[in-house]
């Protein structure tokens, strides 16, 4: 196959999908995609994934791979408390037959699902198959949800940062932990259809947008999503508002505590499960807010603290779990 | 090495070379980086290279690939006629030691240059380097270049897409070429201290930002980079447009008629060159606005005609060169 064949077929997919740019865009087949985004600040995110490094292409499929590239792009952005426009996708093939219908519709499933249509990217041949999403999002106001923005310590204009808890802050996780590492597990030894919510976890984790935005216009201090596993993604919140972090306790999915070998450290270390975890200085004005938006009532985990060196986890040291890459 | 220490390290160069973000940004270290951007379309492109299918680090430095991954990017920006503003940047890179310091010299020096901040990206491990650089940028007007507006078919308020041409426009190129495949040829050979120029082309390529803007301003109603070579370029352009192409001349690069092996199939077929082809349907306002820009005068081709199946190079037919990926 050509890669312009295949930017056609890419491009003809979209067109009977129904998706159409709006009028002064400019989307696949141009030197430069043409966006036009609201007022505000742009948020704007990149992710990669290696096949041998991130996914293994004999537990879970092209379209998974897809799906969840998008999804890990668009994680970043309800982590900032915005909105998705828009997103570009480069796709390193290896040389041969190469399915990228199947990986499309992994792609495109999730980008349709939470509104952000792919309007450019790059192709490429290369060794092994890499899947690198960019997404561009308004950091804007999130229509609808001007009723939050009263009382607001950051300034509900502002995305949120990392950098923006406080001594004092509560702590808060979206959801409880583990599902994803514990599905993979299950997808590894050939028992995933024993926990099949697991195993999908794995596969096809959600964006939590609606959480985000929810969270950001309820006055959350500072925000992450846990991709890289719960400790060391506190660790990333804590380092960069300069406080401490007390975590009284980690909720643990009850499949998770079912299946897991163990399941404290799929919760603790497992990473993927894009959950958000969040500080915020008025608790009950959070839990109201998921509340009157219908969302699962989100998890006080702790507190933050005005000593920069404390990781406290259940009266003992936080331990050093997560992912993180080494060369 | 650790990522999250080589995101430091990639943070405290920035902070080195006296790089900070504006009131309201938020760069490198976050989920997404957060920017802001003039009023008017957004343009956004993504460009990859890959070890052993772009580069052969035999031949070329990692700087080199740094600059030219990023000059790859801000080169699609050129050819919208737009002004980059920021960009982003995603390494893959082999397992062991690896010399981020000497890639990330030449990315930040093309990212100055031409002044398009690095405010995110991704870093993975990997079986071979890849470098993907994403680059936003402004379609607005260019400050300055409203003296140029009067007239303008396409509207200058709008980036110059490929689809704009019509039947009877002048096509032009910003330079002559060959000099990137020409260089290729001499690195191959061990020749490239016989013409310095040519290596350089090839090495440290220049986006036409200046030269996109002023055809952009002067009315240009078509315009693509010569990424894949002349040939394949012109016909991504007359397909765009649904018009034919009769070129009257290739301009080859001096150094290219002494050393390539053939210099009009590097010049036609090669790539990699940079220079903006685009159509205009005044030709003499394209010229005295590149004049009063203090550019160097673009060169006349050929022009657009209204069979949409004609392809002619001087008489004859316009031959199948150029590079595309296969799989």
């Amino acid at each position: 196959v050509a890669e312009f064949d295949l930017i056609s077929r890419i491009r003809l997919r979209q067109l009977q999908r129904g998706r159409r740019p709006a009028a002064g865009e400019a989307w696949i087949g141009d030197d430069s995609a043409v966006a036009t985004i609201a007022e505000g600040p742009l948020l704007i995110t990149t992710d990669a994934v290696v096949e041998g490094v991130h996914f293994d292409l004999e537990l879970v499929g092209l379209d998974d791979v897809g799906w969840k590239a998008m999804a890990a792009s668009l994680s970043d952005i309800a982590a900032m408390g915005g909105r998705p426009t828009h997103s570009l996708v480069t796709v390193i093939g290896p040389p041969g037959n190469f399915d990228i219908d199947s990986l499309y519709d992994g792609l495109e499933d999730a980008a349709e699902t939470y509104d952000s249509p792919i309007i450019g990217g790059d192709l490429s041949v290369g060794p092994v198959l890499v899947v690198s999403v960019t997404v561009v999002g308004s950091g804007a106001g999130v229509p609808g949800a001007s009723w939050f923005t009263g009382g607001s310590r950051g300034g509900a204009e502002a995305p949120v940062l990392r950098s923006g808890a406080s001594a004092g802050d509560i702590l808060f996780v979206t959801g409880a932990l583990g599902s994803s590492a514990a599905g993979l597990e299950m997808l590894r030894s050939g028992r995933s259809a024993e926990e099949p919510d697991l195993a999908s976890a794995h596969r096809r984790p959600r964006p939590l947008l609606a959480e985000g935005a929810t969270a950001r216009f309820a006055g959350a201090s500072a925000m992450t999503d846990v991709s890289d596993g719960l400790a060391v993604d506190l660790r990333h919140l804590a380092e960069s508002s300069r406080v401490g972090i007390v975590v009284d306790q980690v909720p643990v999915a009850p499949g998770v505590s079912r299946s897991a070998k163990d399941p404290e450290a799929a919760a603790l270390g497992g990473g993927e499960d894009y959950e958000l975890i969040f500080s915020a200085p008025d608790p009950e004005r959070i839990e109201s807010a998921f509340v009157a938006a219908g969302l699962r009532r989100p998890i006080r985990i702790g507190r933050c603290t005005d000593d920069p060196e404390e990781r406290r986890l259940a009266g003992g040291a936080m331990p050093h779990l997560g992912w993180e890459h080494e060369w």
